[in-house]
């Protein structure tokens, strides 16, 4: 059983079918850049309208529960998440009723500053806020799960040791591999692995070593290395495919609605476009490859398991249900 | 002529009279805290009707000659203004969509982080955000001031030095007066001075020395200690006067939407409500006893009428119409 922590792909009934043929059984699934709730909720209606068009592939992810449901069916269990709090506006109350409308993941920031954290492409980091800290809490109370990839390494640092469960960064690589303003520091993933928490490994070609050239060696390689270092335990897959998505898409993600210029966020004024993937992993069936890639570098059956499903099936399990009120 | 640079009071007939009796011939008033753009909105209607109800009292100023043509006219001009930046959400286009509605004034943060800026009230203050860099700019270009009385040190400074044209502090006094974290620090009213910024002395109780008991004396004598020190040319009235709001109203101000426990602000859990205006400024024919008062610390007519009125009309003059496209 495969799960996927992160993708946000054009969707069609060709990708529901490679989610079929590749034994992906959880997929999340980005709903929110830079919506608002109302837009947000729209976003919603769109999934409604494919559940009820796809009944045989498709099922709303709420809990662990979900996933050896659709794996029992031959189904896949769709687990929504938002990259920013945009949907959560001002408004703390939000948190418990888009929880409640089946969302399970929140970045407290996208590469900008948010309401409750800062982002990575901000020149300065001052933490989490005063609403931030309120909404770590809240989030931990309903079991809406932290999500902090494309946050800044204060802010990243602050929600793990201020959160009471174990958070995620459910894409990314670590910056010891590549050296992106978005993978993540041994500070940030010595924290996150001593607080329990996730790291999906991305297939996104700007968090790779060479781009779209990287080889699934070279990538099976960085994750031996990250489990010999932080253990096998926080390990996961969220290959950040965005497949046949235009490059309006990532222009949207990038420049939303707060820049009268144009971003280029990880690409360039020369290169400004969705990259194309690496060849191990061009859809959801590239998951064979990396199972077959894993096991290749050492890693016996039961660890492979573990990093391309089980991991996040438990973090599922922990993470979806109510906390303690504190 | 006088003109208040801010109030937000529970608007009636009565404080409308109070208007003609004191001679105030434009009022900056605040149309939204939390507010989202469609909240605002309806805040906008709700001045539309007042307009209409009291056509022999009121007209929207958009422009320093709608002030001279209140002061023929003996009516109050309008300024609309923000005390947040949540009306513009996360849509850079709402600035001049905001500024095509009346609106003059935008505060870039209130007591917390925004998406432009940092609240007086956070822990830590970056500066402003990417967003807000580009907020300060559009701002210029429309012709919508810049407001920093609720932002935080660094934020603020920044905006003196991004901004192509003076900015204001609409309602705060000075730090060295009274050390309350609303007040101004001698760096920040050094480089606003520097800037031909405006600072509009406030007469809400949190920040006076000795608080609702300060006098008419107290209040005149910083004020000429502050013209010593920065010139008269920056300074102006910003009384914060709320005048017969309920105490839900601060409640709504300090907590918005973004706590689930309660923030008291300026106040404390022993004082949460308004606190009492001081005798000398109960409402806007408090302006009468401030001119008598500034005559009494030695100021001369002309810089009388510029604190209490001369300096907002200069500003209004070089703030509100189109700015050089940068």
């Amino acid at each position: 059983m495969y799960i996927d922590g992160l993708q946000y792909s054009n969707w069609n009934d060709e990708i529901f079918d490679q989610f079929a043929q590749a034994g992906l059984y959880a997929v999340h699934v980005t709903i929110a850049y830079h919506e608002s709730f109302r837009e947000t909720v729209l976003n919603l209606e769109a999934w409604n309208v494919r559940f009820e068009q796809y009944p045989d592939r498709l099922l709303l992810g709420e809990s662990a529960d979900d996933v050896r449901r659709a794996e029992r069916e031959g189904r896949t269990a769709i687990f929504f998440g938002f990259q920013n709090p945009s949907p959560i506006e001002d408004d703390i109350g939000l948190i418990e009723v888009v929880h409640k409308l089946g969302v399970r993941f929140m970045q407290l920031s996208y590469n900008n500053q948010s309401l409750l954290a800062t982002g990575c492409y901000e020149a300065n980091d001052p933490g989490l806020t005063r609403f931030g800290r309120q909404a770590v809490a809240e989030m931990n109370r309903v079991g809406l799960a932290i999500d902090m990839s494309h946050s800044a390494e204060r802010s990243t640092l602050e929600a793990i040791e201020l959160s009471a469960r174990p958070i995620t960064i459910s894409h990314a690589n670590p910056a010891s591999w590549e050296p992106a303003l978005r993978n993540k520091s041994d500070a940030v993933l010595t924290a996150l692995s001593e607080s329990g928490g996730i790291l999906g490994f991305s297939t996104y070609p700007h968090h790779l070593r060479n781009k779209s050239d990287c080889t699934l060696a070279s990538f099976c390689e960085m994750i031996a290395g990250t489990a010999e270092r932080y253990g096998v335990e926080m390990l996961a897959i969220g290959s950040d495919l965005c497949q046949g998505q235009p490059d309006s898409i990532v222009e949207w993600m990038r420049n939303g609605r707060w820049t009268r210029t144009r971003d280029f966020g990880e690409g360039s004024a020369a290169a400004p476009g969705f990259p194309p993937q690496p060849v191990f992993f061009r859809d959801s069936t590239g998951f064979a490859q990396l199972d077959a890639g894993l096991g290749a570098v050492g890693f016996d059956s039961a660890e492979v398991a573990a990093i391309l499903g089980n991991n996040w099936l438990r973090f599922f399990e922990q993470s979806f249900g109510p906390g303690r009120t504190t």
